[in-house]
């Protein structure tokens, strides 16, 4: 019962896809034997860009709890829940937003780069204080750990600021947490373009059924030199050979497509057949825990509620404890714990 | 049942004096016949400027509030609560802070004149958004009328672009506040400077005893060219005779004060002991009433957590027709009002 706290998760923006999988959810699955996890559906922070865009959220939330479920978060053994519903995170933004000041988080990096990519002139006051609630999601629960890719890192830091400032001024209450750095893996998308993303619609999602994968499968990006089956191919960079690496589980065979497309003995609609084969029987028993999951009517809600009554008693600790420390309690108006 | 709502309140930076009472409480006390009032104990705002004051807290907070029923806030009547203790104000200053942008905050002018006047040259995300939390304290219980000072009718304004934003996005939730605006009487204090202050020293508690009374009155600054008291002497802008007109219920007895001064027929020390008189009778009963109150083990605070379990609950319906009209009560996983 004493595995560290780790925190961590995502906005729900859509889909999951084999770039997710990739990038973070193969090492959540991974973590949960090690630490005790806490999975954030963090629907409070789509505010911060997506105010127009708020009619996609429920049901996004609903097909990425299911994305999760799918591959492996075990609602047994760690805590899923929704930022939204413990109003004491929203408490304790507020107490930390007088421990940091406006210009710390105007100059994070990770502002100007959301601003430059969504063409934001002017932020808001609540897309400025986005690490500010990140912070609040951290400590809530006095996560220790948090995974985190290397542009997360500052936020992080500053979760550790606030927590170390608040510990120095009023007592020590909460944890400084550290970022659990790794190296976020990317995977290319079905394009060829760097990185699978739902914005450049080159994805594979978990969800995706068998025919869709090799619908998307046989449109994807290889070799663009090779122009007949007879001609050698190259296999370095060659998304089509990237995807075999990552997901087929015949090693044989991938060396096998290897040399032969190397030579020029095998044609891209026999490698990209047995790549589509590879990714459904990959996605397989994702896809059978989800119809199991997807299949008990209300699971999603009753899980997100539990979940989330959980953290919501934590987090009244938490805010308990941080009050009491700052001499917000009242214990001389109230009655000791009132 | 049916009298308009109007919010407003006092940051618990200490005991009320004379200058509030005509500066605020008179006219409080007014128009609890015409209005549903609801009566802040801003403690949150503490957090904006004096972080390292906390400690006084739960003790101003009582006073405070022993100072308001004094005078004749009647809890019967009007709604009396602690900010902290209606968490959903913070969430609702949570999903506004999406609907103000950072430069429009930045370009208050009171934000400007806090930072001079407490010589702050870095504001806390916290101070930067101080209006973002009083537009949740205002339309948390749909506040209709804020009767504000010049100073602070550019906060109202900015309560009612957020309220406009929100309705033009998701639909007619939140009332637009109205300022009621008008030119807040200020007191000189005792040692003739402009404005009656407790951090100047100058000031006439309202739970001053009659001893005190009487010794600040008997040092109050008059007129320094009078040097004895057959010398004649100027009556206007003479702080002891704007508090003989203020105070003293005996109209005869200041027309009569007024021209003895003026022709040097009566001395400072006979004025200053009638006005010590006048302002006793005029406290006498605020401090019976206060007796009153403080007499009874436990009064303030289960005022306070009366009021303020009321305001959580109108603030629960606020926070509930807002997410909802947001799109953020996900009925489809939760079901109906889940």
């Amino acid at each position: 019962m004493n595995r560290p706290r780790l925190l961590t998760g995502d906005r729900p923006t859509g889909r999951l896809h084999l770039g997710h999988y990739v990038g973070s959810l193969a090492n959540r699955v991974r973590l949960q034997d090690e630490y005790e996890c806490f999975f954030l559906v963090a629907d409070y922070h789509m505010l911060t860009t997506r105010l127009d865009h708020l009619s996609e959220v429920a049901g996004n939330i609903k097909e990425m709890v299911l994305d999760w479920l799918s591959v492996g978060i075990d609602p047994q053994r760690s805590t899923v829940y929704l930022q939204s519903l413990v109003p004491q995170v929203a408490e304790l933004h507020l107490l930390f937003s007088m421990l940091v000041t406006t210009p710390r988080l105007q100059r994070l990096p990770s502002l100007k780069d959301t601003m430059r990519d969504l063409h934001i002139t002017q932020p808001s006051y609540g897309l400025l204080g986005y690490p500010v609630l990140q912070a609040a999601d951290i400590l809530c629960v006095r996560g220790e750990l948090v995974p985190v890719g290397r542009d997360q890192e500052s936020h992080i830091e500053l979760t550790r600021e606030i927590a170390r400032r608040f510990n120095e001024m009023f007592g020590p209450v909460l944890p400084e947490p550290k970022a659990l750095v790794g190296d976020v893996p990317t995977l290319v998308g079905t394009d060829g373009k760097a990185k699978m993303s739902k914005s450049l619609g080159n994805t594979i999602n978990l969800s995706d059924d068998a025919d869709t994968v090799r619908a998307k499968v046989s449109k994807m990006y290889t070799d663009p030199n090779r122009l007949r089956a007879t001609d050698p191919g190259t296999v370095e960079g060659n998304p089509v050979f990237i995807y075999h690496e990552a997901f087929n589980d015949n090693r044989d065979q991938v060396e096998d497509l290897k040399s032969r497309y190397r030579s020029g003995t095998v044609g891209d609609v026999e490698v990209k057949r047995l790549l589509a084969e590879a990714i459904n029987r990959f996605l397989d028993p994702f896809r059978e825990r989800r119809r199991e999951f997807a299949g008990k009517p209300g699971l999603v809600g009753t899980l997100l509620q539990e979940g989330s009554a959980r953290v919501r008693e934590e987090t009244a600790h938490t805010v308990r404890d941080a009050r009491s420390a700052m001499g917000l309690s009242y214990d001389s108006i109230f009655g000791k714990g009132g």
